[in-house]
């Protein structure tokens, strides 16, 4: 289940030829009506924005945060295309409207793919044009599929707010910075909101969900998540609609870690005992961007010294002989040195799927998540050519 | 030519025991008659210091910048071993120490390896003993060999500095942060200086070589650089010292890119055009930590879209329709947008082993040059064990 089986949205997944492969690459997604209602989006932080983030950010101003569709493609990202990438980006949201009866301002557009490439607008106002007809209450599904890119499956969720329910979709497959490659989100929710309380929540779940699988220190030039809101539902009690924003948001970031470019490994990494929970997070990201790290874990190798060494350099409070470092719970390191351990259990964890890493910096109360992924030769593969 | 070419220095390499393989793993320096002489170190600075790098700075600053010798060794990086790991590592300086005569602070001490395992210091310090009646003024390129690791050649250098000369020794092969796996270095001179200007003149070789080659971001639990100046030599001009250690040490880490670990490229990397030198080098650092575009550049795919992408988020100042990048003096990509170019030449220019990237942001006067490499399988194969 996803974005329409929420109450009040329809879509539409499909080909317009950006893709030579004949694959899908052109999603829409839209009110039943046509009528624009509370959205919301959270943008990239890279200066070097797509056409379509600038487009969607402007559309969300000039409407004080309403829409009534969001086009997508993958196939193309149409950024570093300059004033000409605007105005096709403008012309996609418009061939929207002109379909569903909305001003062109009320669209929102994603797009994903190659950077500085123009985009052949011709061929996707086209394809919106044909596409539109199709608009349906059972193609949720298509659309999810038509925002792949080296994605090998759909990513959608369902969750019951409790009177309102929240659908999305999300397409985003790097393995080592999910960030750097698009990561593109598009939620659904019938909760009866307004575009600044929306705003909060998504921006809230956003941090507690997907910047915690992606590094978000680098952005790729095309990150978006949006949300719209047909109020058709009840009006959520304090925090409800955070909360189910957040369960969705998490589901769609743990089948991006799971799916992520080329991974063996999904690694659960925490860093606690840090001064803060900055500091926490400094050093968790320090080790989830280590290539040599993430190579030992391609591996299964449970060198620890690697962990302290990227600790150590962090830029955070670290006490040389106070850290200490755990494997699927087993302690392989204690106050700085080597402890006498399982090693067949660290073994048998590190073979695993899912990795179980604990650095507790034995300094204070600061604790952070990360999910991130090891190195491999497939991910080399994938990211060799252009992509 | 190395070390012991210039004039006051012997040198010994040879076998302990630390390599199961047999290899050479320990590494003797000292001047001709064992007195001590103007010395001087720069080490990393990783919060998580090696016990040899700890008591190397505390020798130096207990003899007030002075030493008689070296003992180095591969095969034990001596790291995160604690208050043990620093009684190993002076017990190394002493059995030198009473091999040469002289006393225990006036000898310094190196180890690269893995972390976290305590050294068999009884086999090192008999291994010192036994090595030691061996150094001799040819030994400089057995010392060379003795501290590889990953390496797959010596890396040594001599340079006429005009009435003084300067030789050198290195290690480091590690790819994408050579820093990451220890890099050391031990120099020679027979200037003729003093402790203080001989740590300025290192210093300010250091920052502008090494520097630049590995990311200096993070750095490895038991980076060293250390100098020692028999003064047997002419005074240098003002300049003239610092001039010729920069010109060894930027050999030595031209040795080193072109050694790293499993790379096919090495790629010189400029960024011009920023607000200042400080941005334009935190723009090279973005592109050079970016595994998608070290994975890029092995494929030889001059995809410029991700360069502008990390440049976008790395926190600088970025002007999206400013920005301009070459491949071998081809532009690509100008005013933020694609530019046409003879793509046969860019081709044969990123089939070469040395890339020549330059971006220009189009802002200010800011430069900043890094030497980096790509990111291949063979990086992957050496780093998913344990080394």
């Amino acid at each position: 289940m996803g974005i329409t089986d929420v109450d009040g949205f329809v879509a539409a997944g499909g080909h317009c030829g950006l893709k030579s492969s004949g694959g899908s690459d052109l999603a829409l997604v839209a009110t039943v009506d046509g009528r624009s209602v509370p959205s919301a989006g959270v943008f990239t932080s890279n200066r070097l924005k797509a056409a379509p983030v600038i487009v969607s950010r402007a559309h969300l101003q000039a409407t004080g945060g309403r829409s009534a569709g969001v086009v997508l493609n993958s196939g193309n990202a149409n950024a570093a295309t300059g004033a000409r990438g605007r105005a096709d980006a403008e012309a996609m949201c418009a061939a929207l409207a002109g379909s569903i009866g909305s001003a062109p301002e009320e669209v929102l557009v994603c797009s994903t793919g190659l950077i500085g490439i123009p985009l052949p607008a011709d061929m996707v106002t086209a394809g919106i044009a044909e596409l539109a007809p199709r608009l349906a209450a059972e193609g949720g599904h298509d659309a999810a599929v038509a925002i792949m890119t080296t994605d090998t499956r759909p990513k959608e969720v369902f969750v019951d707010g409790g009177g309102f329910s929240v659908g999305g979709m999300a397409k985003g497959a790097a393995m080592l910075r999910p960030d750097m490659a698009t990561m593109l989100a598009v939620l659904t929710t019938d909760a009866r909101t307004d575009p600044a309380e929306l705003t909060t929540a998504l921006r809230d779940a956003v941090a507690a969900t997907f910047n915690t699988v992606s590094v978000d220190g680098a952005q790729s030039t095309n990150d978006t998540v949006l949300v719209l809101a047909s109020g058709s539902g009840a009006r959520p009690e304090r925090d409800a609609l955070t909360d189910a924003l957040s369960e969705a948001c998490a589901s769609l970031a743990m089948q991006m870690a799971r799916d992520a470019e080329g991974h063996t490994k999904v690694v659960h990494l925490k860093v606690v005992g840090a001064n803060d929970d900055a500091e926490a997070m400094a050093g968790a990201r320090a080790i989830a961007d280590s290539q040599l790290v993430k190579c030992s874990w391609y591996g299964q190798d449970p060198y620890w010294g690697r962990l302290g060494s990227e600790l150590g350099s962090a830029g955070i409070a670290f006490e040389p002989e106070g850290f200490s470092v755990s494997y699927g719970g087993t302690v392989v390191a204690r106050e700085g040195v080597a402890a006498a351990h399982d090693e067949q259990a660290v073994a048998r964890h590190m073979a695993g799927p899912e990795l179980e890493i604990v650095c507790d910096l034995g300094l204070g109360s600061g604790t952070a998540t990360l999910v991130t992924n090891d190195l491999t030769h497939a991910y080399v593969d994938e990211n060799m050519g252009g992509s």
